[in-house]
């Protein structure tokens, strides 16, 4: 036999055994040595087969994980809708909202698919305790005198070396160390907006942002967005001009998990530079890719300056740390006179401490294993929601992250839902929570960022039962 | 000779001794013990002997330290001016003010008049450190997780604990955990103000208060503060139709250091009380009395809530922590809320260091020495500007805090002096950064929480110097 056609029938064996469902998505396909030693052929041919597998996605590589069956091989559901905007009415949330998704937060009997953070058995904490004891052995005055107001230097320096696809673009003076990302947006948009001021975002947007538009008395815009390339580019242009600035995550967005193509970053760069718009892009989700390499941020494409790029380590290491950082672009100056009024400093202690960790390969370690559990657990909870959930679910397609967003049918209304979910100990984010208008009712957020195991499979499938219940 | 005789003539021998500079301004006079011996007197003659010179206010005890002569006994110089304000136009600072004064804050050449901090040496680094470690040993989770949105619970359980003059009326539930003071100030502001709104502050005031309301869109109305008493409730009364909130420091002012008597807070949280205006009351000065009992907060005449106590361990124990804390009164959610928007949540080792700090009796100790330490070095400044300063020099007459306020002759320009000063590595804050108006130019503020010696002694007669060449 060619070793052409030797490759192929491998290929199409593997195929066969994905589209009968002997193999399933998100499982482990044999490894190339167990295909060699079946088949008795060599390592080369296995790798052809393989990547013919790969070019018609049907398997996906884990990086040091081995080959998966890939979930847009046989997607079953399609993805969320996208909004129309002229059809809606501005509306409160419910009052409760927050407080009824939220409140049990802290009872480790609820699996939480409602939350926005990692499971902390997911963070690396006996490693960071680590830094921290080693740390304190070096502290100048033990952290109890001020911190510089743009933050510890150390600490600066090391983000500015691991601002990843910025290279050689910025130094120190280019970071200002905040209180974690929420404080780096707070304090971006005190700098550029004043009340009034119209603000666009993403249509599903994280709770957090539009809140603290809301409470700093600006209007949030709610653009459009495609559940796989993310932010619509012509709706926000037929907007742009009423627009004070941006607040966008264009690298796995939460709620659905969006990657937007470079080109698409590109183009909207050109055009908030064109009309002198800043962008707030928040960052803290590009290190969590699931694809083989880290995708750019739109501060990679500014050269005028008016990104300000914001960034944390609360989604991938310590939340509780509250150590965040501002690359901020021509708005530098103004930054730093906010954060001088806000706060005065931040403490050294963890700035060091994260410097620490990264500058010893610690992080680039944590990443790698936190990234494969992440994607992982993504593929099971696509296959769990199929297995599930109602025929005419619709699921997003995250390209990182650790959040996804499922839509119902139109007469399901998710707040309701959560009601009866939490008395079985399940907890997800209802999708009211991510607009400002009496939209996504039918929708929902799950977190996935969990030591999956039995129990969560076993919960997957009762939420899946009470979503039936109600159809 | 009888003993009423005998008491009255040790009090004039020591009397003359005060009078004609034998026993100087600031300095010990001899123990009772030794007093005792040396005119064969009982104990009890002394102590009377010494009640009578208290009474004259040519001594004051200073707790466990024993007597000292009085500055009270022999002021030469006057008190500062009161501001008028109809003559007074609005105007910004020069733009380089700040930066020229504070630019030079790490140079340990310089002899920093000018902080608003105490010199490192006097904080308990070591102590501090310990209880780091200690609550390290036992934190939860490393602290990587979040810490609750109001903060700490055994912080604020501590805190409720140590909010003197307030036992009983306040619980863990009253205190909010915050980043520092001024992180405390600005979330107040932020909770109860909107832009264009006026806020009422001491004049002159904290540079700090004045950059944080223009920089929140705010305007600062300035209201005249006696040297003594502080605040003017006649001048406030007349605006006070027009105020949305005030910012006031009632307890050792900066840059005064002046005490508000217990009937004028009362009467001041009446009036604002009557119009439901929330007051913002500044507290970190508040432990650092040197009279024989810490005076009361506007807190504690406080029925209806509308005080917002601000403080942290800034001023006594540790600035790098940003540790503070709000005890909130009935703007307790909008507080929460704002703190959610802005940070989520702070970090939860320092607060349990601070809590471990108090709990273990340390930071009383340390405040015993602390007030020890600034009341003497008040003293000695006192004298030194007597000394070396021009004979229409005004100072004022702090009743506790680390800083006093000098007013020269109108002719001197202090933001020119100090640039001459800083050329002999001496540095203060020209009085023209306490005030919006084009007035204190012929002050200064000056720290004197040092660890003082022959050279600051030394610097001090080179600053007077200065003064009289610009005569």
């Amino acid at each position: 036999m060619k070793k052409e056609i030797l490759y192929l029938k491998i290929a199409g064996i593997i195929e066969k055994q994905i589209l009968n469902g002997t193999l399933r998505l998100g499982e482990k396909i044999p490894s190339i040595r167990t295909v060699q030693k079946v088949y008795n052929v060599s390592i080369n041919t296995v790798r052809q087969a393989f990547l013919e597998l790969e070019s018609k996605s049907l398997i996906e590589s884990v990086p040091k994980s081995g080959y998966f069956v890939s979930k847009a091989s046989q997607r079953k559901f399609s993805l969320p809708s996208v909004i129309i905007l002229d059809s809606l009415q501005k509306e409160k949330h419910p009052e409760d909202l927050f407080h009824k998704t939220f409140a049990s937060s802290e009872n480790t009997d609820i699996t939480h698919f409602s939350l926005g953070l990692p499971e902390k058995t997911l963070l690396p904490i006996a490693k960071l305790n680590k830094s921290v004891a080693a740390v304190m052995r070096s502290l100048a005055n033990g952290g109890v005198t001020y911190e510089s107001v743009q933050g510890n230097l150390n600490f600066r320096r090391t983000v500015a070396r691991w601002a990843f696809m910025l290279e050689g673009k910025i130094t120190e003076d280019d970071v200002i160390a905040t209180s974690g990302a929420m404080n780096g947006m707070f304090t971006c948009l005190m700098a550029v907006t004043k009340p009034g001021d119209k603000i666009a975002v993403e249509s599903p947007a994280y709770f957090g942002i539009l809140k603290m538009i809301s409470a700093m008395g600006l209007e949030a815009v709610e653009i459009p967005s495609d559940p796989v390339t993310g932010l619509d580019l012509d709706a926000l242009k037929k907007v742009l001009p009423t627009i004070s600035a941006c607040c966008f995550v264009v690298n796995f967005n939460n709620p659905m998990g969006t990657l937007m193509p470079d080109d698409n970053k590109k183009e909207l760069v050109r055009m908030l530079t064109e009309r002198d718009i800043p962008l707030i892009e928040n960052d803290i989700f590009r290190n969590v890719y699931y694809g083989l390499e880290r995708p750019k941020p739109c501060k990679a494409f500014d050269e005028a300056g008016i990104v300000m790029l914001v960034n944390s380590v609360s989604k991938t290491l310590a939340p509780g740390y509250r150590v965040g950082w501002i690359i901020p672009g021509k708005y530098k100056d103004k930054i730093i006179q906010q954060k001088l009024i806000q706060t005065i400093s931040t403490p050294a202690l963890y700035q060091e401490t994260i410097s620490h960790f990264l500058e010893n390969g610690r992080y680039d370690h944590h990443l790698h294993t936190f990234r494969k559990t992440v994607h992982s657990n993504c593929l099971k909870l696509l296959q769990g929601i199929e297995d599930y959930f109602p025929d005419n679910t619709k699921v997003s397609q995250p390209a990182g992250g650790f959040m996804l967003w499922v839509e119902l049918d139109k007469k399901i209304d998710t707040v309701q839902l959560f009601d009866i979910a939490i008395r079985q100990n399940i907890s997800f984010a209802p999708g009211r929570m991510f607009t400002q208008y009496n939209q996504y009712n039918n929708c929902m957020r799950l977190n996935f960022a969990m030591n999956w195991n039995e129990k969560i499979n076993a919960d997957l499938k009762t939420l899946g039962q009470i979503v039936k219940d109600a159809y």
